[in-house]
């Protein structure tokens, strides 16, 4: 079955995902939607507005033939390395096409990675700036453009990893249409999930930009999903262990964990915190993945031990999406998960068990132990 | 000056601790009442419901002079540890007589001491059975009497300090008037503490049991300080860190971080997780420890350097007290400690300092670093 692959978050799934989708399966025609979805938490490092099983659930009613988790060492990670984790899984998956939405579609990606080959190290050695910004400043040297949308940020990693891991996948960076991730208002049907996520936070209307059954559940929410209530344990952590230990935590570099542990010494609140922590060394982006990081007490060990095993946790599927995982099974080479039993709570999804028990902050429903798949009836064309 | 000492938790402080403390300075004709107090947390592991600072000020105002913190390694400890703590820090600060209630002030508790010397270890081999069960089996084959009330508990204890420490200080039981520790209503104007907290928690008439400034800050209290509030940052770490590491946590023993570990992952609720980790084996108040323990990451090692390194912090004083303080300032052996500086919150008072930033969880109030003593003005007789 020919196969479209998605790298998506959903947080909250829209209708820009729903027409996305629509126009990837378009663009390809595929007959199956496979969607690699991170599970609670985002790349940036933010707990989800909704769970992964409500997210799955949405876009399954939505389009999507199968979603697959993104584990947590591969989601909550700088754009390159979430892409690369991404590609793999649906590489794995056997996906043909992989469809994403660009700023600036017509751009030549490939001779952009091909510039990198001529970075310089000594373009990464200002103290004062973000790796991001030094980055664009050796290929604007080289290219003459600069990659600061989020998209085409992403889109460069992907074709990275499909070059750099000879991924036999075809790429389609199309137009992003509407709204544009940064715009803060909701405007008509689309907009951006940052907007939408801010008016979930302000209880203003977003119900016109997401699908009815989206709306009902983020209506239903007691507690929305934020660093705020997850500060009193990275706080606590911080303050009792010995910066030796912390400085085990992956991504904690720069002796960020003497900042870090003087600043949850002296702020009660979050926005102090952050406020209180942040340089122009880094940008939020990258302090709220560290912090999670200790939240979670992952250290480079175990993360770099993870990323050598990844594995396909199926969190659902409606009847084509079992028709293709059927198709596919004696051909996957990674571990396909459909239940986890205590020996994957404990050895390969240990690191998503561990952050979902962490989400469980927002939520009693247990979040991967013995839970079985979102399966939905009928097929949406 | 002849001073008497007391071994306090005043939480809170109430009319029965007045009255105890005019006995005290009446039985021993002494100039000077010299107090030490559990910190922010109880002997049995739990938050108090005012911080030291607070509870300081209302033991100054009603006649104790001189008010110095038992540390919380000395503190949340087993009674008998925590009488030893309190007579070492007492005997340090040049106390001549202690005054304690007990419940059999007649008893000859030398002769309970001295009996445990014929204590068998196969005394203590049944699983099933908490120390102190195991112990008051043996007491009781030696002498006919068993130590099941609190009072008599301590009393044993600091005897049993006194005798093997050798240490200067002249005991005096007294007996326990009005309700028993036990008692949980509130009747006259004596009641027990643990009558006081139920109050309290049940938002229920106390004023009658505590002095106005007690019953004015307790009014005050947004939130009750309880082990609801901290189990968030307990269930964290229990799930987070490796059992490895949950090993070397002080008291942590027979396997119990992995029972610990278990109920963390399976409760949401500290009700639940008490219920799924208690057995026969162990009293509440052990566990209460051995989980704060956990939350504040204190391992075996830690708190046995610290226990090799005792010091006097002087939580506050009247003019006698002060005066007090002057006379004995050449003597005493101990670090005396009026202000906490950089220095003195890593290394000495480490242990303190972390417990009162998790305390800080109930109370914006910092509560050990560049904190003056509480001074109160006049001397009250």
């Amino acid at each position: 079955m020919h196969a479209v692959g998605l790298v998506t978050e959903y947080n909250p799934f829209h209708n820009g995902h729903r027409y996305h989708l629509s126009q990837a399966r378009e663009l390809t025609h595929a007959e199956v939607v496979v969607a690699v979805m991170s599970g609670n938490f985002t790349q940036r490092g933010e707990p989800t507005l909704l769970d992964k099983w409500q997210r799955a659930q949405a876009a399954l009613t939505n389009g999507v033939d199968l979603v697959v988790e993104l584990p947590i060492f591969m989601a909550v990670q700088p754009a390159h390395r979430f892409a690369a984790g991404a590609l793999e899984l649906l590489a794995a998956l056997g996906v043909d096409d992989v469809v994403f939405g660009a700023e600036h579609p017509k751009w030549d990606f490939k001779q952009l990675v091909a510039a990198e080959q001529n970075f310089t190290a000594s373009g990464f050695s200002q103290y004062n700036a973000t790796f991001a910004t030094q980055f664009n400043e050796q290929l604007k040297n080289q290219t003459g453009l600069s990659l600061t949308d989020p998209n085409d940020i992403l889109s460069f990693g992907y074709y990275k990893a499909q070059i750099n891991e000879r991924l036999p996948l075809r790429l389609h960076p199309i137009q992003r249409r509407g709204s544009q991730y940064h715009d803060e208002r909701i405007e008509g049907e689309i907009a951006s999930a940052s907007a939408i996520r801010q008016a979930v936070l302000e209880h203003g209307d977003f119900k016109q930009a997401v699908p009815v059954q989206t709306a009902q559940q983020l209506q239903k929410l007691q507690q929305v999903p934020s660093w705020d209530a997850m500060y009193p344990m990275l706080r606590n952590q911080l303050i009792q262990a010995p910066v030796e230990q912390l400085a085990r935590i992956y991504q904690m570099a720069e002796g960020l964990e003497y900042r870090m542990k003087d600043a949850a010494q002296r702020n009660l609140s979050f926005a102090g915190f952050m406020k209180a922590v942040k340089t122009k060394r880094y940008t939020y982006a990258h302090l709220l993945r560290v912090y999670l990081y200790t939240i979670l007490q992952l250290t480079e060990s175990q993360v770099s031990d993870h990323l050598k095993r990844p594995y396909l946790h199926v969190l659902g599927f409606n009847e084509r999406g079992r028709d293709y995982l059927h198709s596919i099974k004696k051909k996957v080479e990674l571990p396909l998960l459909t239940k986890i039993d205590q020996n994957l709570r404990d050895d390969l999804l240990n690191l998503d068990y561990r952050a979902g028990k962490l989400y469980q902050t927002f939520t009693p429903v247990e979040q991967d132990l013995k839970h079985a798949p979102v399966i939905v009836k009928g097929v949406k064309e």
